[in-house]
């Protein structure tokens, strides 16, 4: 009963680390920021596996009883991998499919009877077209009929891991990649990268009023909650006296230990771990 | 009598490389870009240390007979450690020192009689303060009087790397970080990262017209054909018949390939090499 891993190239999966804190108040959660090789989005597909199974591995080793993969760039090209590396028994939770089954099933959050629906993220997220493949699947079996417009907009997550948010720089940077109106009809929208909560409020400025934020980070905590339930790996209320939340990047700099607790929303220690060595 | 070794953390440096090919057509010319694990800007020393030496020992056994550290967080943080690795035979030419002292001693370039100078820079090439300390040093030796005005401006060269120029977005990011005034005074800017002189025109656009440019690639440049000179390392019109460039990088991405073109100028064929083999 190990605590659950959670992974990113670097601070951006905090936002998911947070709200499975909220969800889950009774786990303890180890983080891993891969800060010395991000941002994971302009790398290959390739590069991206190997970082990210050696993680995967490393939360394993760790004692890890779950694993989230709380990268959308990572999510999106090392799945497969990170789940052949850790083994059936660890269960591995992604930011793709639980919010493209939330366009389906509701599960507590408003996702359901979006129909057509905008996806921003890095370039390695948009070119793997994992979100196209979910929704195209889920289409089918389902008999859906949800219609994706996705978009790279690539610089927006330098833009806030460098501080510029409750600032003007990421709506002129979003309204740069979608000034010809390619979102003019969607009724959602997916934040399709893990620091881009933190602007929801500028990308809901530059969208219709009307336009839903669909809340990866909640739907992603839930189901993690549910899988762990699944399989008997929930903590109860009584079962563990205090938890210890762990965050470890692989390198450490002050414009990281700030911007950490930014995106946590709170105090947090961060240690340096080479995965290299 | 190889090729001149030049290095980045990624494609800004093919704008040095792009002036010691004009400056020195007879030369050929092995540029590594460590498109794995760029940027550097936001690194530890530590870690940058370590991409550095890997990387000028790589152009070492590649039979380079200098090396240019064409990236200003490197020669921020690494100059020394770079030095110590490949050994006093081989000369290692920075972006710091021969700028630095452009500002002393005319060398064809009009950087001499500035004297309130602003820098700007990634975090890891401001934090380092080299350029202030060879200020210092130099003010010290030749009863200078050069004053030094540096601010970061990390977001800037992701916004260049992800096409941000010809555009707005660099100019609305240079105003964030500098609407104090902060840079009022000065009569000369340096751009000290390599991925800047493409948004030269924009960093003018925002300064007083009196603010000189100091043109960085191209005293890098000299300073290379200096001290090649010095060294008996200069290759004559008639000593190569054919001049064979090569451009390798960590990692390559159709997003790197397409900017390597426009950062260098011109058509060049990117090869994939992997150092941490």
């Amino acid at each position: 009963m190990g605590p659950i891993g959670i992974f990113d190239s670097g601070i951006g999966g905090l936002t998911v680390a947070r709200a499975a804190s909220d969800l889950l108040p009774n786990e303890s959660i180890l983080y891993f920021g891969d800060t010395a090789h991000l941002p994971y989005g302009e790398k290959s597909p390739e590069l991206i596996r190997k970082y990210s199974t050696r993680i995967a591995l490393h939360l394993l080793n760790s004692g890890c009883k779950a694993i989230v993969v709380a990268c959308n760039s990572a999510s999106s090209n090392a799945l497969e991998q990170v789940r052949e590396a850790v083994g059936e028994n660890i269960p591995v939770i992604d930011m793709v499919h639980p919010v493209v089954e939330s366009l389906y099933v509701s599960d507590a959050v408003p996702s359901l009877g979006c129909k057509k629906v905008g996806l921003i993220g890095t370039r390695a997220t948009i070119s793997s077209e994992l979100y196209k493949r979910a929704i195209e699947s889920l289409n089918n079996a389902a008999n859906g009929t949800v219609e994706l417009f996705s978009r790279a907009t690539p610089l927006l997550a330098s833009a806030i891991e460098e501080g510029f948010y409750n600032d003007t720089i990421p709506g002129q940077v979003l309204e740069a990649y979608l000034e010809d109106g390619y979102f003019n009809e969607v009724d959602s929208i997916i934040l399709g990268c893990t620091h881009y909560p933190l602007v929801s409020e500028e990308v809901k400025d530059l969208l219709p009023k009307s336009v839903a934020v669909i809340n990866s980070p909640k739907i992603v905590a839930l189901a993690l909650k549910k899988v762990l339930s699944e399989r008997g790996l929930l903590l109860g209320k009584s079962s563990q006296l205090e938890t210890s939340n762990k965050f470890q990047v692989s390198d450490l700099t002050e414009n990281f230990r700030l911007g950490a607790e930014r995106f946590f929303g709170g105090n947090i220690s961060l240690d340096e771990v080479d995965l290299t060595l």
